[in-house]
């Protein structure tokens, strides 16, 4: 028996007590089928971070087993994804250059300082952290980020030399390169693009309508991108087209994953610490979308909190094993998800195939060309990017729209990391903003009914000795001097009003700079003759006003409810009651 | 005729056609006063920020006036202050030493700098940002830099050398030099501030007892510091104690205020930048309070925007005037309004009064000791210092008590510019803390009547196939996930459940975050059987989600009332009406 205390940090020990010769063969087809997608995409993406292709299996080997003791999800696959591997260039490109052992040891060294990141998170449970992410901000760097990754790409596919990790420096960089195209390595580029392409829209209807089963079609499309490779490396091979200036793999060393340091240098680690955060909560939100979908198509629940630990385990297994920064991925969960993963325990077993391929299969990509594996990741990355989500944002809020097409401008322009930084204190400022200049209504009763309206929304009977005022927002510092404000302004002058009431139905707070705004405008109407009144106050609301003085100092009375105020003050005053045409 | 805008961004048109003989009495009235209350102020704030004490005097002068042609109060008296000469000093003591040229220079600049800031601020309408500086980090700060500038000062009280921006450094420095203590200097120090003190607390009632009018009472009350001076001055000069080592203020020009021209070097303006940003914001705090509180008396108003330009003019006019910093100030605007000004030209008029002081009295202040001013300033700030806000912040709220008690830690140990930032972003990140795990309650009908109400504090009936939820927050992305975790969690796994109904009643807004978070509900909810419904949404949110394709997927409705749902809803259930009690 364990305690519960363990078991949280430990959610093997959960699914691994009911494990059975069943669920084995489930996770072991479904292991199977992602290995094979996982080595091209592996390779990819240790490119994309501008690492030796070694890195990219390395990083999915021990991250996915550690994850696999430590993670709530159960179909949840660990590895280098798009996003954070274009990060993780962007970030330690400023401080080596891509191929040095600098360079190899500032990504080793990034993927520890992420994993300290996301376990000191989980521990301290700030996983809801991840929610200020707006899903705006996270649609629209999705998409900027897709389209910087593939024209990242586009010089592998063209065969120069191109530098540059905003859209701009990469268009410019290519541009002055277009001279020196190899026109072989376009034509591999174009037409495993094109392949890939294929593969994704026009097979699999192709293999349904020849009678293929729906799980055997999709293991043969997900299959493409390894066919890509073998013919395209055949192909460079059969014909040595690395004669022509065609970019090749090269030798990979045939090893299981080496023992790696990363740097302590505080140096290198301060110039890192903010990449990794942003990398952290990235990977993290990507994660943990993936994880709640999957998780929620069968009825089970993961752990935020937890997921961040499993997380963190992950990528410190990353930095002590040649590996880079990783997290949970779309398409490879989706893939491990679809093909019938069980439990967590396919993840193990991928991880054994991926360091069968490591030490047996390097030789065999040897004339593996770039420009497959970077049609691999155009093709992968195209797929995310979406522009609709301006349109969608536009006709729904101009706050959202405001953020999203930020995010996508300062990503493109700027890099992911300003990028999403930018959007987050976009939408955060945006909100303050709102809650700053909340929405009053004046209200007045409906005829025949016990409810209050907008008097400019709806036919409603006032009386001009009585103001009743809603407030749709919570009253805290930011908006405590408006609603000051607007109540000087509407009744200061007012000769006929005698009472105020104000309607907190939707006041959830009253914090100690609004509860001072409440004794100034109780204070101010009473030297201008007028009664304050309140109504429809929440419960918690009133606890703590309770605790205040301001309740003995109120000119008028608290009311249950806004009929009530008005059934009681109606008679007080004398004149008839007065129609408010909307 | 002059235009609206024109009026706008001038209000001395308004005031000043209606300018009549009683008003020039009563402003000449109010202008001696003022002038006498100022001279010493004026030049204890010049020592207080480290400058020579004729530039206290240029500081008076030119700002008052281009106030009294910007602004919009009709009291305020603008100059010099102590919390925003505490920050003068803390800002530009890092940069140059006290009492070189390039201290002078850069105080210029940071008035410079000041006043471009409050300028620009006010013509783009950015005076709503000062909301954000909630009630109890400026009840925080000013307690807290007032023990800060009372610990200042004490250098001057013993006569011996000291620095330092924070107390920790001020405690320290001055302990260290406790043997070098000057005790004439402490005597007419102690003297002067227990005079002060009992000027302050015990002679305005000694007078009225002794029959005076309560207006003669105040102004002889407020004479106290002139006295002081007078007194001190006489007996340094009689006894010729300056040969004691009583440090004086020694020569000071007769002059009018010279032109200054402040530095434009890029480096100097990069550095003040941030300390000019803050010095703007709280002095525009500091002086929109004290405006709205005067102007309140005599029910007037002040426009915030037109506030941010009349300060800015004035922070300008300091700079090129050998000023430094300035802004409304509490005490001198409470003496101008109570000695009866009615308009701004009483501040004029001032600064008339100031300029003759500065061109013929300084010969008269040689002997001025300075502890004698330091007195003044330990004085005027204690009255201040108020921790009472500690334990009414406690009693109210915990999160306010946070704020107030980071905000007073960190002015107290990190100076101004840190404690405020802190305080600042800390309300902000609470406030957002708290809105993203909002107040959630399962409510039921209360007997009888058509009202809804907590589960959990009221008696009220409930039915097994019906949940209904209310959301005590808007919808938006910080709290989108929390809502869709509380409806799994309780939702999912109930085989009783068949309707879910949220009342919106609180719900002020619903981004586009939230509509997925409500669309994943709908359809999360519509896997399981169950219905979704809404009910008591606000006008502005159905507007905004009539503009979504939420509602035609909804699997349940909308209902007006609360009461609707459940009339609507009960018949199509089984289960009789069962009770839950409190």
């Amino acid at each position: 028996m364990f305690s519960s205390a363990f078991r949280r940090y430990l959610p093997v020990l959960d699914w691994g007590r009911n494990y059975n010769k069943d669920s084995f063969s489930n996770d072991m087809i479904a292991a199977v089928i992602v290995t094979i997608m996982l080595i091209p995409q592996s390779l990819a993406y240790a490119l994309l971070a501008g690492l030796p292709p070694e890195m990219g299996l390395y990083a999915s080997i021990l991250p996915i087993i550690l994850y696999a003791i430590f993670g709530t999800s159960r179909a949840l696959a660990v590895g280098p994804v798009a996003v954070v591997s274009l990060m993780t260039a962007a970030s330690i490109g400023q401080i080596a250059e891509s191929g040095t052992a600098g360079y190899a040891i500032a990504a080793l060294t990034l993927a520890m300082l992420s994993g300290g990141i996301l376990l000191l998170m989980g521990v301290f449970r700030l996983g809801f952290l991840a929610n200020f992410l707006s899903h705006p901000v996270i649609a629209g760097f999705i998409t900027a980020s897709g389209v910087l990754i593939a024209s990242s790409q586009l010089k592998h596919i063209l065969g120069v030399d191109a530098k540059g990790h905003t859209l701009v420096e990469i268009v410019i960089s290519i541009g002055s390169h277009l001279g020196e195209v190899n026109w072989v390595t376009l034509v591999i580029g174009v037409c495993a693009t094109a392949f890939l392409f294929w593969v994704r829209k026009g097979l699999k209807p192709l293999l349904l309508g020849m009678g293929a089963k729906p799980r055997v079609a999709d293991v043969i499309t997900k299959a493409g991108p390894v066919a890509a490779v073998v013919v395209t490396t055949a192909v460079v091979w059969l014909l040595g087209l690395e004669q022509s200036g065609v970019k090749i793999v090269g030798a990979v060393p045939q090893s299981l994953p080496p023992l790696t340091m990363p740097s302590f240098s505080s140096e290198l680690l301060g110039s890192l610490f903010v990449p990794a955060l942003l990398i952290s909560v990235i990977g993290f939100v990507e994660s943990v979308s993936v994880a709640q979908t999957l998780a929620a198509k069968k009825r089970q629940r993961i752990d935020p909190d937890q997921e961040l630990i499993g997380l963190g385990a992950a990528n410190l297994g990353a930095a002590f094993t040649g590996g880079f920064p990783v997290t949970g991925g779309f398409s490879r969960s989706v893939v491990n998800f679809d093909a019938g993963a069980e439990t967590p325990a396919a993840g193990a077993y991928t991880a054994v195939g991926l360091a069968i391929a490591a030490v047996s299969l390097t030789p065999l990509i040897f004339f593996l060309p770039k420009a497959t594996l970077a049609a691999t990741i155009i093709v992968a990355v195209l797929s995310l990017v979406n522009f609709s989500i301006l349109k969608h944002s536009w006709n729904y809020s101009k706050s959202d729209f405001t953020a999203v097409s930020a995010t996508i401008l300062l990503t493109l322009g700027f890099g992911v990391e300003t990028g999403v930084s930018a959007g987050v204190l976009l939408s955060i400022g945006l909100y303050l903003y709102k809650t700053s200049r909340p929405h009053i209504a004046e209200v007045g009763l409906v005829p025949g009914t016990e409810h209050f309206r907008n008097i400019n929304r709806h036919e409603v009977l006032t009386k001009p000795e009585m103001l009743t005022i809603r407030i749709d927002e919570s009253l805290y510092f930011a908006n405590a001097r408006f609603l000051e404000d607007y109540i000087y302004d509407r009744a200061v002058g007012d000769e006929a009003l005698q009472h105020v009431v104000l309607q907190c139905s939707a006041v959830n707070e009253v914090d100690l700079s609004a509860l001072e705004s409440l004794e100034a405008i109780n204070h101010r109407l009473e030297d201008a003759g007028i009664k304050l009144h309140l109504s429809e106050v929440k419960g918690p609301v009133m606890d703590r006003l309770k605790r205040s003085h301001f309740l003995e100092d109120l000119t008028g009375q608290v009311f249950l409810s806004q009929f009530h105020a008005q059934e009681e003050l109606a008679p007080l005053t004398s004149s008839p009651v007065e129609k408010a045409s909307a």
